[in-house]
C-alpha cells in the first residue's frame, strides 16, 4: 500500500482535487494544520523557507505567510478560514500576491481510517479556468507532494517513542 | 437605457455572473453594501424580513444574517470577507444553512460610470456544478433583481433633495 499523493486536474471545470493518506491519527494531522509552529515545518517544498505573519486556524480566523525560495524571491500568501471543525474539516480562501484578487476556495476533509491512519482530501475551486490551469502548471503537484512527505517526517518525530529516543 | 439585471448561468462551468447598473455614485452604492442598517433595507426579495446577527464589511470581517419568508421559514446565511476595498471591490464566502459546507466565493466589482452612475458586477464561483445549478434553480435571479430594485428605492430616499422634502 502506498500513501502517494493522488492529484487530479479535471477537464473543463476549474477544480484541482487531491488526496493523501498518512500513517498517523486524525488529531495529529489536524495539529499539523492548526499549529503554526508545526505548519512551518512541513507546508510546501523543502527548498523554501516559510515565515508566518499570522495564522489563526479557526472559523473566522485568517492567515498570512511568506515562502522564500533559495534564490531569495518571496511568495506571499493570505486568506481567511470560512470554517474549521476540529479533526474533521476546513474551508479557506487562498490568494497569492503574484496574482492579486485571483482567489481560490479550498475544502479540506480529514477522514479517520482504521489503524490510526488518516486520509486528507482537498477540493480546490478557482475563479476561472485560466486561474486553475495556471496553478496546475505552476509546480503545485510537486510542492504539495513534497509538503506531505515533510508532514510524514514531522509526525514521525513527534511520536512518543521518537521523543523518548531523543531523551526529551 | 435600462438598468435591468443581466444574469448569466454559463454552460459547463460552476459560475453565475450578473451585472446591474444604478443611477447613483459608487460611494453611495458601497455604503449600501457596507452599512448593516442600509443592507437590511434592500438585500433580497421584498417578501423576506432580514435580521442581521453581525455584519463587518472589511477585509477579514464576517457576516451572519437570517431571511425569514412570509410563511415564517428562516433562511440563515454566513460568510467571511476575504477582501474589501472601499468603493471598488469585495470578495466574500457565502454559505446557506440549508446546504451546510456547500460554500461559494463571490467577487463583486463596483465600476464608477460617467454621470454619477455605477455598474455592479458579481462573479459567483460554486464548489460543484450541482451547487451552481441548485442555486440557479432556486429563484436566485428574481431575488437578486428585486434586491437591486429595492436598492434603487433606498438610494433615492437618501438623496439630499428627498431628505429635504421630508423636512429631515
Amino acid at each position: 500500500m502506498t500513501n502517494a499523493l493522488q492529484l487530479t486536474v479535471p477537464e473543463g471545470v476549474p477544480f484541482i482535487d487531491f488526496s493523501r493518506e498518512v500513517d498517523y491519527p486524525v488529531d495529529q494531522v489536524f495539529r499539523a494544520y492548526s499549529e503554526p509552529d508545526l505548519l512551518v515545518q512541513w507546508l510546501g517544498p523543502r527548498r523554501n523557507k516559510m515565515d508566518i505573519n499570522h495564522y489563526d486556524f479557526r472559523t473566522g480566523g485568517s492567515y498570512s505567510y511568506i515562502h522564500t525560495g533559495p534564490e531569495g524571491v518571496p511568495y506571499e500568501f493570505r486568506g481567511i478560514f470560512h470554517t474549521v471543525r476540529e479533526n474533521e474539516f476546513a474551508i479557506q480562501t487562498f490568494e497569492f500576491s503574484g496574482y492579486p484578487d485571483v482567489t481560490s476556495l479550498e475544502f479540506m476533509t480529514l477522514e479517520a481510517l482504521d489503524g490510526g491512519r488518516t486520509r486528507i482530501i482537498t477540493h480546490a475551486v478557482y475563479p476561472s479556468m485560466e486561474a486553475r490551469d495556471g496553478m496546475a502548471a505552476s509546480g503545485m503537484e510537486g510542492g504539495v507532494s513534497e509538503g506531505f512527505d515533510r508532514m510524514d517526517e514531522l509526525l514521525a518525530q513527534l511520536q512518543p517513542e521518537a521523543l523518548q529516543g531523543r531523551g526529551a
